[in-house]
């Protein structure tokens, strides 16, 4: 069993810390949300799990607590958003707001940002386009830990992709998944059970496919979605490769394998070429292409049908996408959120030291 | 040796074939020049091989060969265009013209097509948007062939997405690929050696997996990008979803199992929730985000850096997504274009129905 704590026990932690940091109180509410719904959602490993993360590149002056975030580049539909090394926890919501924005006026609006840090789950962006009926996208590139199809060298994140629908009598359909075979949070918990990974998730310093949960740590690196050439990972990395565009490419962040990485004890890049990692948001109007009483009729017709399709094993039905993290949010709401010890001991190292009441 | 022709010959004769069935000149010729842009670019399944099966649903009243194409709803960015079961050779082109059009008052430009037919090559479209040194995006639902994750039925098809970016010195970047494991094409040609093909591509009728390529015809399927849960089936299926739900749920097309099949021996469902099959185009302008020049200089540099990465064997290269079939169109467009014999066979018995000239 794990220790089990409420929404609101974490919340309040979380945003005490990002206080105590120096960021505004709306941007420490705004950040604590973000995580929040990453642990309401059971993805651990985007939730606070990884304040203290946050904690270390601010430390090393890599995070901004006052970031003066700012539109540098724009049209009626498209933006350019600098985040001056602000948490991506709340550049990537103010670019989804100005998304959503041009969308109320346009039909539409996009958002590149550069300058910015790790945002989070990009479904949290994705879904704040869905409150207001319209469909949302977001993305964005990360440290490199992907090796390319053929290719015996970290150049790219685990690019996470989302896409978000807004449904009708269903909650809504949210695919949110990285572009690797396997997320690095995965990857985590086997390193932490000590467990063997399925092959194909990743290969060792030769380049050789490993079911070592370790060998990232000796010069490996994770697999794009598909694997191999023979079960398309040029897709995946294709795939990778878009997302690695759209958010640094286009926006003047770093891309490849000059993304600045996450963790605080590995430099960046001497010479990056852009600034900052980069994210990509947009917002489409459901009612730019058809009435949205309609859209959701026929969405909620699209998930009852996938619903009930045949299966190969009648005990496991087909799973639509963003259900299992829908199910998990009714359940921790509820029941709490459970963290594994160490990951309570990290936090509590943050409360003596920021004098923040302990978990 | 396969029999090999000039682009002109195959061209001529394509269009000669749909003037035949009574399309337009002008649509005969658009029509034409994206079946040989797929030939030329070494996808053979998508291009002149499909001629016939064109012609089949045109015989059944199922392709209209003199549409009334036309935009049914829109926002100053978004719009709906209705294909009038036109060609989607011809249907795609007119609403990407549309979605450039839009991104070049407004920044972008997105249009989603209900009541069209096959389109071809997504990057045919996508490339119309490059071509403004814009970001072209194009995608579509097909034919259910592809079961979801846990399922034992066809519910999706290869449903295509394609992302395409203007390079400077390099030629454009561009993602063009099915979300199942492996394209249909790549079945067919296994299914004519009559070879085995790797498994995570397919499962037989009773959802196992098989290596036997005759499958799909005793009531398997093709499996999603990622092949299984454990390789993240569960993105595949959920990349194929939101190509259906921008495709066809979007516009009022039909999705999911209803999407009718593009061979005509197989009939369309009794009761379809919408009209034909769909697509989704866009276009972003690059100068919407930051400088064309500065833009390109940076996809230059990121391809110049993944070209050059580190490989685990080093007589193979990283590839840049869209490489392959660059150098096959410049060989093609001077060695000319290989056929099998089953497809010249195929072409003149066209030929020979509609008074053309013989291959």
């Amino acid at each position: 069993m794990y220790p089990t704590f409420t929404e609101t026990k974490l919340r309040t932690f979380t945003e005490d810390v990002f206080k105590a940091i120096g960021c505004s109180n709306e941007h420490s509410e705004l950040a604590a949300d973000v995580l929040l719904k990453s642990d309401l959602r059971g993805i651990d490993s985007h939730g606070v799990a990884r304040l203290s993360g946050y904690v270390r590149l601010w430390e090393k002056q890599r995070i901004n607590a006052k970031p003066d975030i700012k539109v540098v580049h724009e049209t009626a539909t498209t933006a350019t958003v600098d985040g001056d090394a602000g948490l991506g926890l709340v550049v990537a919501p103010f670019a989804m707001q100005i998304a959503i924005e041009k969308a109320e006026k346009y039909g539409s609006g996009w958002v590149s940002v550069r300058n910015s840090n790790h945002f989070g789950i990009s479904g949290y962006h994705a879904l704040m386009a869905v409150e207001k009926d319209m469909i949302g996208f977001a993305m964005t590139n990360a440290s490199p830990l992907v090796a390319p199809t053929f290719a015996n060298e970290r150049m790219l994140g685990t690019n996470p992709m989302c896409y978000a629908f807004p449904a009708g009598k269903y909650p809504p359909l949210i695919v949110d998944m990285a572009t690797s075979a396997a997320a690095n949070g995965k990857l985590e918990i086997a390193q932490r059970s000590g467990k063997a990974v399925p092959e194909g998730w990743i290969q060792d310093g030769q380049g050789n496919y490993t079911t070592d949960p370790h060998a990232l740590k000796t010069g490996g690196a994770l697999l794009p979605l598909g694997s191999d050439r023979d079960h398309g990972s040029h897709k995946g990395f294709g795939l990778s490769a878009t997302v690695d565009i759209l958010s640094g490419v286009l926006s003047g962040a770093n891309y490849g394998p000059w993304v600045p990485p996450f963790v605080a004890f590995m430099e960046p890049s001497p010479n990056p070429p852009g600034q900052g990692i980069g994210h990509f948001l947009g917002a489409m109007r459901v009612d730019g292409f058809r009435p949205v009483d309609e859209f959701k009729a026929n969405l909620d017709n699209w998930i009852k049908r996938f619903k009930s399709a045949q299966t190969v094993d009648s005990t496991q039905k087909v799973i639509i996408p963003g259900e299992p993290e829908l199910e998990a949010e009714a359940n921790r709401k509820v029941n709490g959120i459970p963290l594994v010890q160490a990951v309570v001991d990290d936090l509590n190292l943050l409360a003596e030291r920021f004098g923040v009441e302990r978990l």
